[in-house]
Order: structure tokens, then sequence, then C-alpha cells
């Protein structure tokens, strides 16, 4: 089948570019309330599928155990821009583990926040794994190893314990089994799930049907800014819902939220892989759930040009702006 | 009219992104050669309308008049990366106006190749004008500017004489009037084309229709890293091609190719607006012409992760692989 357009890009009166994707939207017992476009087919998860790959950590007791804090929570379930507010609590994280940078499997990668890399090159330094946008999340994993008393080496391959717990909880809340994977940006397998599964794994958590899930949900909304980052939309979003929804962005066009007050999953998964697709559509859905409000102005992104002005913009369909949920 | 899928992105054995897209590809006398998908509405040309509106600087005299080298005739046609080889040129250019780097109209940008970024940033400098990728056409329409004996300031706007003359070369090359317009990202109006009708103007320029614009497809041709920079898509294929046809990418999913051996014009708009989808359409198209040699590889992209393993494709669809050409 082929996609409704969601979302288009202007320049001055002319629509330039547009975005095709669909969206799911489940609540705790399973049930799809919503569904637009193709939600049958297999779509990796990428970053979203997060807060689930973080859940063994929680429900084995690693976290406890290892006295983790609410910030590294949510670290570990954050696709972070790199910021100190980020690098420094996970370098922190991996000493109290008794590892270091080295130990991640991810490798270095460029901070995401501008001015983090600028900073970086003036110091004369190069960015390292703890730059990388998931460490966190593999910091969590090589305490879900230790935890485990197993080799904290090779964690991220598919046939090690921590990945065999991800992915067991990934069946579980999903419902879904031999599911197609492929190696992420990180290095860490990633899963694709048609995106009712993917909502209905979502939806896991957000109705507190997992004690950890919850866990990890309060997390992310009480540390919106270790979740993305300075100016980056799931920060801004979650800033906004003050604790109505917990939102995670991830690569190719892919939005994922929990929203704990009605036990509800959404997933949305854009054709071509266009976050910024993904992020219109996300704010669309989540003001329709009535969770954030319009005047927060996040389902329309204006696009300035290099001299500052504003040339166009990224804005809903007009079949995305007429849908109903529920 | 949906448009056909063109490229998909796969990770591991699965399709995780695709993208849909137009192609035309028109003669010097105007005849459509090939056409896939929509090709009759209006697109923006972005930075693939380069060579077109450094055409008014050749005809009315400009270049020669300053003594333009065929390297700054390249540079007048480039979306370059900001490295030292484009910035360096084009201040030299500027002091030979009589002008400097506030005289252009386009905002600081940092360099596209991150080396060079680097560098900027550990000298503590900030990017300027240079950087911008388009100084090189800025620099182009001063110097028209200045031979036409009107005021630079103001030069990028739309009711400029310079803006009029490039959109009379718009207007005569591609057949088309009443354009819709907009700002591109270096402040400058950016007219929108049918497809058809874009790749027309780009065979005048080809097909050695106007004398000027064999005279642009040369210098791009004899200078691939000005053009674009170390690494860059456009380099690559128009090193591969050894004066086989001058190749421009635009923002929005755009690309531009002319081929003086046949004197064909190409043009390609991926829907979603993404560069690497155009990229590997173009190397298709020009394979299937017969002036990139499929060895060269450039038509499938891998996708590396941070820690520099292969994780997936870029590549061309069934269909778009099946088609064949005039």
């Amino acid at each position: 089948m082929t996609n409704p357009i969601l979302v288009e890009v202007t320049r001055n009166l002319t629509v330039e570019s547009l975005h095709r994707g669909a969206v799911a939207v489940v609540d705790g017992d399973g049930k799809t309330l919503f569904a637009l476009g193709d939600v049958t087919s297999p779509a990796y998860t990428r970053s979203s599928l997060k807060p689930i790959q973080a859940l063994p950590l929680v429900e084995s007791g690693a976290a406890d155990a290892f006295g983790l804090s609410e910030a590294e929570l949510a670290l570990a379930c954050a696709s972070h821009s790199g910021e100190m507010m980020h690098t420094a609590p996970v370098q922190a994280w991996l000493t109290r583990l008794g590892l270091s940078e080295s130990d991640l499997a991810c490798g270095p990668q460029t901070p995401r926040y501008e001015p983090a890399a600028v900073a970086l090159a003036a110091a004369g330094e190069r960015p390292c794994r703890l730059h990388n946008n998931c460490s966190g999340k593999h910091a969590g994993f090589l305490t879900l190893a230790k935890h485990l008393g197993v080799p904290t080496q090779g964690y991220q391959r598919l046939d090690h314990p921590v990945q065999q717990a991800v992915l067991a909880a990934v069946e579980r809340l999903s419902g879904e089994t031999n599911l197609a994977w492929g190696i992420d940006g990180c290095a860490a397998p990633n899963f694709a799930l048609p995106l009712t599964a993917f909502a209905r794994a979502l939806a896991q958590l957000a109705a507190g049907k997992t004690a950890g899930g919850m866990r990890l949900v309060k997390a992310m909304m009480a540390h919106p800014e270790l979740v993305g980052g300075t100016g980056r939309f799931c920060t801004r979003a979650m800033q906004a819902m003050e604790g109505r929804a917990a939102v995670k962005v991830g690569a190719e066009g892919v939005y994922a939220a929990m929203l704990p007050g009605t036990g509800l999953g959404v997933a949305i998964k854009i054709d071509d892989g266009a976050v910024r697709g993904a992020e219109v559509a996300v704010a669309v859905v989540l003001e329709k759930l009535g969770v954030l409000a319009a005047e927060k102005g996040l389902a329309t992104h204006p696009i300035l040009n290099t001299a500052g002005e504003s040339v166009g913009e990224v804005r809903p369909s007009q079949e995305l702006r007429a849908i109903t949920i529920g």
C-alpha cells in the first residue's frame, strides 16, 4: 500500500517536498485505537526502541543493584546531543562500574550540539565514544552485563545474554516473534516491528503493565534535557507536555510516545526516513490526544535560511490535520 | 500522481526507508527522451540551477571584463564544502572586485567538510560568509552587478537587475513563464520548474545552444573538486566521468546533469527532499546514458555505523534499475 502524505515542506507559497508515513495508537490492553497507513509491515524501531531496550536493566534488578539514579535511567533511554551534561554523567557511571570509555562498543561521534563540537575542537580534543548519542544506552547494557555476571566484552552481539534479554523484552511486550533485525548506528542490534506491535509494546510501559517500564517513562519525563539535548525536539516536546507523555525519536523517521495518563502507546514511521516529518507527525498526534497544547507551536517548524530569514515551513498535511483518534 | 519508488535504503536484509521521485531527460531540441513520474508539476530547482544562474555572468560579458578564470566560473556554479580551496579563491575574487566578505548576502555557514570545520574551531575562528556553500555563486552575482553598473547592495532581491537577468535566462532556456519562486538557503531567489522544462534548460547548455553555457559546463567538468569538495558526490561523479558530464546537486533532493557529448539535460527530484536518493538516481541515469561506468560503484552507497561497520545500503529500486532511456 502507498502511505498517505502526513507532512509537507513549503518554500514561499509552494510545496517543495512531502513525507508519507504511518501512525499507530494502541492502548494498554493491546487494542488499536487508531491506525493510518501501513501499520502491519515490519519497520526498524531504531532509537525509539531505547525505553524497551532499557527495560531488562530495571526488571533484572541491575538498576537497583548498582544504585542507578533517575537521571541515569533517562540517559539509558536517550539519544543525546553529546553535551557535557550528557557525557560527564555517562563517564561517572562507567567509572562506578569499574569500566571506561573504551568498554563502550559504540563508535566515536561528533556531538550533535554544534557548540559542544566547536568547544571540543577548540580544546584540541577529538570526539570519543562518550559523545556517541547512544552512550547512555550502552552504559545500561554494560550495567546489565555486570549484574548478570557475564563478560562485558561482546555485549553488543545479538547472541550475548544482554541482547538476548533485550530481544525477550521486545518479543514479550510486542507479542511478535521471529523479528527482522539489523545493526544500528551504534553497533547494537535493532529490531523491526509492525507499527501496531511497536505501539502495543510502548503501551505496556505507559499503562504500567511492567513495573520497570513506568519507572523509565517517569525518568524520561523528569529529565527531558538528558533524553535529547539543547533545542532537540524530544526535549522541547517533553518540557511542553509537563509529565503527560514521554517521547523518543529514532533514526530514519521513527517516533515513539508513551502516555501514562491514558496508558497509550504511539508509533510513527516516515517512509523516507526524514526525522523532520516524524517530529511534525508526532506533535499532531500528541495534540489530538490532548497532551500537547497547540499553542506550543510544535506541529509546524519554520525553515530558516543562512541569513536567518524564515523562507518556508514543515507542516502537517491536510489529511493529518483532519484525523480524529479514538 | 504518486511517483514511483526510485531508491531504497536497507539495513541487514530488510528495506528500512524508500525514496519516490521523478526523472526527465531532454535533448537540445527540447524533445523529451525519457520521463518517469511527475515531470510536469513545478519543483524548486535549488542549487541545481546554479549553472543557469551563472549564465548571465558569462553572456553579459562580465566574466571576460573581470578576467574570471575557469576555476572561478566553476565556483560560480558550486555548492562547495567550505574548504580552504574554495574560500581562498572566493576571497581573492571579491578583493579583485574591490569588495569583501561583508558584501555577500548569504549568511555564515559551518563548512560541510568536517575537518575544515574542526580546523576553524581549533583556530578559534567562526564560520563566515565565505564558508557558505553558495559564496561562489554570490561572487558571480556581485561581478555581474559591477559589470552592469548597478548598486551591488540588494543584488539578492528579485527586483534587482542581477536577479532579473537570472530570471530572464531561466525563462528563455526553460520556455516557462510566471515561475513560482522562493528564497533559497543563501537568501537569493530560487525558481520552480517542471522537470521537463528544467531538463530542457540544462540541455540548452549541454548542446551548446548558448555559448556561455558550454563554457560553464566545461568549467565544472574541469574542476570537480571546486563544484563540491572532498568526498562529495558531485565531485566523485564528475571525476569518474572524465569530462563526459557535468552534474550539480540541489537541496531537497534535486539533481541536474548536462551531457555535452549528446547535448542532453537530466533533471531529478526526490519527493521527500533526500539528497541520498537523488545521488543514487542520477548515478543510475548516467549509467544508462553510457557516461558513468557501473564499475565506479556510484549507484549504491554503503551505510556505515559509528563503529565503521557496513550495516546496509542505499540502492536503486528494481523499477529504476529496469529503465531504458531513448
